[in-house]
């Protein structure tokens, strides 16, 4: 994987992730990896519970341990316990990674700059990229190689654009927001009159506006709005594959997981978590802080703080009952054949007593 | 949101769009909104009943609403009755759209075009756009910055392919197809004979053929036939990330909502709706004017003008069956356990009458 | 459909597909359809049981056979039997194929290629393709238009890339990877640490692997890993609109149907197989040779050869108990109902013969 970079020991490492060395300080590292594929030269860590078994069967030189962890490290190998195990390995990855690139000022002769586009110096524009007419592009922001700037679209400081990325017109990004290639921001929302011979387009002349700090994964589609604008608030953070329709807005720091679809004019409130392959229906209200879980279809409102499952979605509780009641039938059934014998029974019974 | 153009009384729309005017004829508008966000200077609409509470507490300085709407403006504010509320809307938002790119004639210079290629003078060839041998494109089309035009494609007149689109050699569109930025029209179907050791890969010579007035949004896949054609029928609209498998047929006016995926060799009839999320298995059939609602997985044909839900799919009607006989059962489980319990009575009762 | 080439006799088609004929052998053709489409001229094929019935009624004048088709063709039209009808309709196939393009070796004028870059003399380097530093293109590989590949990534030999797609920096890939347009490979993974007021970034610095002969759709997110490698097995089958996350490993040969999503380090057994829009949560394990059915989703580790159906998935078997519950609980209905009536009756019985 990657390049071996310069080693470290144990104790190099505990210290640079301010933990406490436990077993041998000598243990020479050069490289991360998971518990299960890690060699005696890797830093390694417990971020999941589900993998505790593994802490003393894996081969790590270096494991990064919650502070609980009790059991000592066997002989040659060195545990080193933080508050944050998962944090304080992203510190030893870091260490450990191989060089990024990195992106010169300037203008890479094969960009297509329009005249008028306002590139700010200190930003980045890679090879066969094209920026419109009216687009502005601030501080220290990368456009990558064969990004797409539409007219008058303004991206703030220190954004960060991955290769092939194409963003319509008159869309507006704010600063530091990270987009990965393959994604389109601003295409037309999906707006028809329906005609039997034929669908009349509405047309769709609103923006994206993205705020700062949002991330977008690759191959999303973020519609434009129809009118005024589809709206990612600050922070967000989209995975891949997601589709963001036309007049949606996505409040502050809302989780979107992977192959996510949001209908037209739905509102998703604060905080919320989409996670992945749901799908939502237009003109919904998704209240702060609910939870939508994976591969749900959302038909209606959803209260705040409400976790939702199914599809059509209903209270994750509500889900599980309907769950139960099912696997109910099954015994259900047998009590009524039960019943039907002992009535049977009775019956002959009373005839007999009837009888007599 | 964008900039504001040139303003307008409350009087000029109702002439620009043909509605009738009420209250107050000198309200000075200047952009457009929904109700929920309108200022005094926006034009707004009641395009969807689930609003209409908003139009009196909304804050637009005017209303477009339906001619049925009663309730006279509130001081200083004015309604415009329409035949159609939201078609009248869309006038208002072209009348206050900021200014969108032209695209004049001509290859831009970045553009890599074969000389052998037939491009019309008409058409725009935008930056970083590659179009290769043989290939076609008809009078005043524009294809994008970073678009690539496979060997021998041939595209009409009046086309629209936005940045980054990708169309493979042979494929053939109509006039005034749109396709939105990122997609791929012509990748391989995805065809192989499975082998324990490996899978061998099936031939996928055919091509895509897209009839005219077809729109197709961002980050959709349409395959290439095995052989033949992958088929989008005129008037069919198709939106963000869909996947549409070799050899199928897609029929005239059909919506394709978006992250739908259709498997090889299916096909849907004509102004089928499959809405969002939805699947469809391989060689399957759906019936003329059939709907798939959000989500469903079709596993069988489909009757023309059906409309179905869930997954298996079935029918809407028994659909709603099957929950409402699922939430009968806790109904069931409380009634067997009252008989039961009479049962037990009964029995008792007996075995005192069989003692007494 | 494309172009038509040099015709055949149906006893040339015979000779080149090793089948033997029944019926004429004069009859003239000159391309290839299906069943249903095909006209005098063309070669058809029988591949799916389904088409049987329209073996007699299709107008093909050669036909593809299974050697145990026993009815004789009809005056004019001739039947090739053959051991897999369908893999000798791909010899017909290519045989009437339109051309394809070539690669000459070398690099377009137009592409930026990186003076450090090693890129082998044979490889073809298409029209605005971008080639950073570090990177390797081994024999005979094709890199379309407007791809992109990262610093020090490495590509195999024989590998095809098509146009528009973005391999990120110190990506590894094999021989013979074929790759379809608007694919992402090495994007940075979901990773964050939530917080209320902005979500932390956890750095993705490991890399994507992809080994020998995989093919990848288009439109495909393939993430970066977070350490380590995100890691497509030998022989692997990608299809179109996949989401591969973080840290993920797909064993040998899997297949990986259209717009099927995996989540962050969850592991894929050699030889299974994810249909159409399926979803699978992370850190799970997923035995070999599984079949997970179409749009499930899998929330649990699956065992070797299983088939998995539903949200969340369970056994197909199982999933088809619930279903049969379901259906039964209406007639459970009317046995309650009968039982009631019958116990009514009892007890109205019994009050009689108490009264007596």
């Amino acid at each position: 994987m990657g390049v071996d970079q310069a080693g470290m020991t144990s104790a190099d490492v505990a210290k640079l992730v301010g933990g406490s060395l436990i077993g041998a300080g000598d243990v020479d590292v050069h490289s991360v990896a998971s518990l299960a594929d890690a060699t005696a030269h890797d830093v390694s860590f417990l971020g999941n519970e589900k993998y505790r078994p593994q802490v003393l069967t894996s081969a790590a030189g270096v494991v990064l341990l919650p502070r609980d962890f009790d059991a000592p490290p066997p002989s040659g190998r060195a545990w080193i316990l933080c508050d944050d195990p998962s944090s304080s390995f992203s510190c030893a990855v870091m260490q450990f990674a191989p060089p990024m690139p990195t992106y010169a000022p300037g203008k890479h002769p094969s960009a297509v700059v329009a005249a008028d586009a306002d590139v700010h110096a200190s930003a980045h524009v890679g090879p066969c990229a094209v920026i419109e007419s009216g687009a502005a592009i601030g501080e220290n922001s990368v456009i990558g190689a064969g990004v797409f700037v539409g007219e008058n679209a303004r991206l703030g400081g220190d954004c960060f654009i991955h290769p092939n990325v194409t963003i319509r017109e008159w869309c507006v990004l704010g600063e530091r927001v990270i987009v990965h290639s393959g994604t389109t921001i601003g295409s037309d929302g999906f707006g028809f009159i329906p005609g039997a011979s034929g669908h009349e387009k509405v047309p769709q002349v609103g923006i994206v506006q993205i705020d700062d700090d949002v991330e977008v994964g690759a191959q999303v589609a973020i519609d434009r709005a129809r009118f005024g604008r589809t709206w990612i608030q600050r922070g967000v953070k989209i995975d891949n594959l997601v589709q963001i329709a036309h007049n949606v807005v996505i409040g502050e720091h809302c989780f979107i997981v992977a192959q996510v679809g949001v209908s037209g004019s739905s509102n998703v409130g604060r905080g919320a978590i989409l996670a992945g392959q749901v799908g939502v229906a237009g003109h919904l209200e998704i209240g702060p802080g609910a939870v939508i879980m994976g591969q749900s279809g959302v038909t209606r409102d959803v209260p705040a703080g409400a976790t939702l499952f199914g599809t059509p979605a209903i209270s994750r509780k509500e889900f599980a009952r309907e769950k139960m009641l099912l696997h109910q039938c099954g015994d259900l059934r047998q009590s009524v054949k039960a019943l039907k014998r002992e009535l049977a029974e009775i019956r002959a019974a009373m005839d007999l007593a009837s009888e007599t």
